[in-house]
């Protein structure tokens, strides 16, 4: 996928949703405040965020966990829940009409299913 | 390195310490039961427990740093100050005469040299 800007060039009010990948890049993402910053004003906004495999780890450091339920890849479960989520093991978990999160790519049926939904509404 | 020992092979007290080292090693290690347990037995058995970068991921999911000092890789921070731990940001943390963390490549001197300390006593 071609980026086409970068985190400088980019405001929240700009996009109708957030989608988190998994992989290894959250973790990079993570340690750069400038991601975890947007990430935040996503979740603060109420505006959809899509988060799946290690994707939530994004949202432990914008500290936007607490009290939501989630899920995500078995690996990040425990982080997950001492972060303050109620973590379901689910293929898909929604949570307030905005936050929509799963554990594998296995589940990505289920996940673009529910993402899709919110877009649409 | 040479694995010479497979995770059903070896027992906590065949062992003088644990090294858990980084990059994403641990976020697969930390998926298995077996690693958890693992390294959930050697933190119970006070014997020294060496961690850098991402290695501090299996303490989390071991529930192992409650009230601990530790430190480790800037994108796992959040994840270890959820667990409990009391997170310092210096080149290497040593608790209560067990535990060793350090946070990046670089601290490795540093690293080395409080975990040979240990092995020493």
């Amino acid at each position: 996928m071609k980026i086409d800007k970068g985190i400088e060039d980019v405001n929240v009010s700009e996009f109708d949703a957030l989608l988190l990948t998994g992989g290894y890049s959250p973790d990079r993402l993570r340690a750069d405040d400038r991601f975890v910053e947007f990430t935040k004003e996503f979740m603060d906004s109420k505006k959809p965020v899509f988060a799946i495999c290690h994707g939530p780890q994004l949202l432990i450091s914008a500290k936007a966990l607490k009290g939501r339920d989630a899920t995500g890849f078995k690996s990040i479960q425990p982080d997950l829940e001492y972060a303050g989520a109620n973590v379901h093991d689910k293929e898909v978990v929604v949570c307030q009409n905005q936050l929509v999160t799963s554990g594998t790519p296995d589940d990505i049926p289920a996940f673009n299913r529910e993402s899709l939904k919110l877009l649409a509404e």
